[in-house]
């Protein structure tokens, strides 16, 4: 088959992320499809945007209310058990770094710890000890882990993701990339496969 | 059976919703589901956002190109006929006024009629020639229509819908409205529509 791989974006504050990394296991399976992980930050790109160059959305009241509630309805629809985050949106930086250094296997299983640390438990994701704790579930070397995370080619490493991502023209996650073509956001992500497939443009 | 009814609140420059709008015949026959048909302006909600009161979004340019890209592949995958209309947004003030004066089904046939005529046929809705034309074709008596639509009263109906859909949390277009319960987004219609059958939260 001639299938290409498909890039998956995301970060660690989005919930729309998460959904969309509960279900990429199942799809890649069914479809056939390969899945490269790739952690970067919103926040710098929500910086550049022309009419607000805050880093966080700053979403009205009724977008907050209407967000929450999407959610929650979807997690319901894909048996997920969402706990709203008591702090939201969680500063995934830290564990972006983490990620960015391991690979591909692991880079997935820590992610989806993450995610479901943030939305499932109310875990601070900011905070390394909640972080060291994932590392150590995993059965890793959490002190080297953390150092390499933290060391300034891996600071650069995720900088330079960021940049790519920016290059790519991604403006929001999860993103889902096929060469030069963007999928954008988690209901998306069937369309994405799809189009891995079969083009049909 | 005890389906509820879905509230479609649609805005005539919004490819988004044109895509619903098309959609929903079938899937209203398909499912049994009803819909009500909202004409409404976008621009006045827009501008109450907290950081950029513009009546127009004001998108970057990463994500104008991004969404001309999702139009045109969510056309090409539905069927639709898209010409990208050379003046984007265009503004739906007549037409809604117009839309908001017919009854239930010249409703439904004069706002699909509209829609067609912005993203397959290129043509300035915003023209009282256009829209003319448009109730000509219906076989309406155009001169009757076009005064009730700037008629006092009428265009505060319309403000008064603007305000309504405010009210409901409405920010965006195309939503469905089931009771409180939201659905944003065309990507979002079989979701309202399963869950005017049965609430799954």
């Amino acid at each position: 088959m001639g299938t290409e791989s498909i890039e998956f974006w995301y970060e660690f504050a989005s919930p729309y992320s998460w959904i969309a990394a509960e279900r990429i296991e199942r799809l890649a399976a069914e479809a056939g499809v390969d899945f490269r992980w790739r952690p970067f930050l919103i926040g710098p790109i929500l910086r550049q945007r022309p009419h607000n160059p805050s880093p966080t959305q700053d979403a009205s009241p009724a977008q907050k209310i209407y967000r929450r509630r999407d959610v929650e309805r979807l997690c319901a629809r894909e048996g997920l058990a969402l706990h709203w985050p008591t702090a939201y949106p969680r500063n995934g930086l830290l564990a972006a770094r983490v990620a960015q250094t391991l690979g591909d296997a692991a880079r997935r299983a820590f992610s989806l710890a993450v995610f479901r640390a943030n939305f499932v438990r109310d875990g601070e994701i900011s905070n390394m000890a909640v972080i060291a704790g994932l590392l150590e579930e995993m059965g890793r070397d959490v002190a080297a882990d953390l150092a390499r995370a933290q060391a300034p080619e891996n600071k650069a490493a995720l900088a330079a993701a960021v940049d790519e991502a920016i290059g790519k023209g991604i403006f929001g996650a999860p993103r889902f990339v096929i060469g030069t073509e963007l999928f954008w956001g988690n209901d998306r992500l069937e369309q994405a496969v799809d189009w891995a497939r079969a083009p049909w443009l």
